[in-house]
């Protein structure tokens, strides 16, 4: 079932619920998207957006952000969409293409959807935009596009759940 | 031409005096490496060394060194090696599969080598293994795979080179 | 310029033309779609969809459809809809994640969509789906999820054609 | 344990000869390999090669031979090589690189080797090769380079085989 259907089925609300409570155990727990000032926002199932902004020390030697950053910013948002099912979920491989450089101060904003969810595997797809400049203006072009595949383990995430069919 | 028959037409010596050159210089400008403690190593012709400690501060929720660092490391790698031939060269695409998680403390080490180069294209690939664990000990397990697709630019990497044909 | 912003700026039905053109010209030469019996269908800037029956000489030592034939249908529909625009386009890399089996009788159709076109390169999304199975019944359970990786070159598909800014 | 560790650890024989019969038992029940007329050599533990010649109804629209065909040569070799330890392996996903076009006539070889086996999960590399061409001339230039992912599943390939664990 995709996130899409499982809110069309009219528990959408505690779909929902269940998927923020996760991401609030999650970015507790995540000293390394809280130490690069990295934001989670718009979290529901299946999906989650990651904010962060360019600092001169993610620069590298062409004078563009590092692709490390770039892809750990997608990565962090993948982490967070497909954690919200309950189960603790890890990330099996990714891709990224790297369409356009960021620069410093350039703020980046990574929207991560699922795509389809099949036993315990996932794929989910990562847009990275750039969103506000240091200069306050608004862009939204792409730097790069990423697809995150996931695995679902048999441990969950909030202490208190129960892993559905454990 | 791949590396290997670079080096076996007799202008080894040369090349890789280029490849530790272009290295420098890019380290020299590259402040995101720097500032995570990234060391380069066993820099070739279109080969290199990437070698990384895992602080506190790149752990994620999961109590794991978070992937987007692995990543890095990896792609820091593949960027010093595509990049010792002259010609400005960067990613265009990379992906990556994780084996084994990474732990606070443990040092990691990526290595590059070049598997392909067809016209301003190449084909490198990363394997990420564990070295030294903060207690000491010798590991090498097996991190992360990482394939990195480099695009060569128009550009010289070292003001001082021509790039060859322009 | 993305498909969907060419289609906004009103020279929508020139465009979609230009594509039904390289798609009619593309199919008459392409020995390879036409033997398995691949038809191409909903032909737009930057789409296609290619259906293909799953035949009895398809089957692999599993019992079910080769995965090659999966991604051979995948990347049917990835260079009909690449080949939209006028230049000469070709496959750079593609990849592909397996979701279900297909079996012998089985119908599949592949619809290929352009997340994003930038320089001479494209991103296009293709999901193969199972269509009418031999017995008739609909399904739309997916198969497999394909992304591929274009790069035009600066030959016209069309011989009447020229390639913009050449 | 790798496959070389495998072969270094005395029972290399046994492996090898295990992974022989996996293959001819595969290639019995594989009617896609042998309909186009793939064949199958130096199949050890974790390895295999396929040759396949590219007959004319494998040329697509540009003239050359569809991608497809490529792949599925590629994704053969990849097959029989992560088939080789008594598990059904199955793939979970595979990428490509198109790094020179095939055309008529062309024999191509896809070499496959593995990288990685960790759990249940295993990364092969496969590069395909032109082997000797129309008109008889050797070749060896690299067509296409492939990265493919397996799965092991809990069913034996063998029926009179158990599956070590089971």
């Amino acid at each position: 079932m995709t996130a899409a259907e499982t809110a069309a089925d009219g528990s959408h609300d505690a779909a929902d619920e269940l998927a923020r409570r996760c991401a609030a155990a999650m970015y507790a727990a995540d000293r390394a998207s809280r130490e690069l000032g990295i934001e989670i926002r718009d979290i529901g199932v299946g999906r989650a957006t990651a904010v962060m902004r360019v600092s001169e020390t993610m620069v590298n030697g062409h004078a563009m952000c590092h692709g490390g950053y770039v892809f750990l910013l997608a990565d962090t948002a993948f982490a967070f969409a497909c954690n919200t099912y309950g189960p603790v979920t890890v990330a099996a491989a990714c891709d990224v293409v790297f369409i356009s450089p960021a620069r410093g101060g350039d703020e980046l904003v990574a929207t991560a959807a699922e795509r389809h969810r099949y036993g315990r595997s996932g794929v989910y797809d990562v847009t990275v935009r750039r969103g506000e400049s240091r200069t306050g203006e608004l862009d939204g072009s792409v730097v790069a596009e990423f697809r995150g595949h996931s695995r679902a383990t048999r441990a969950a995430l909030l202490p208190e759940e129960r892993v559905p069919g454990e």
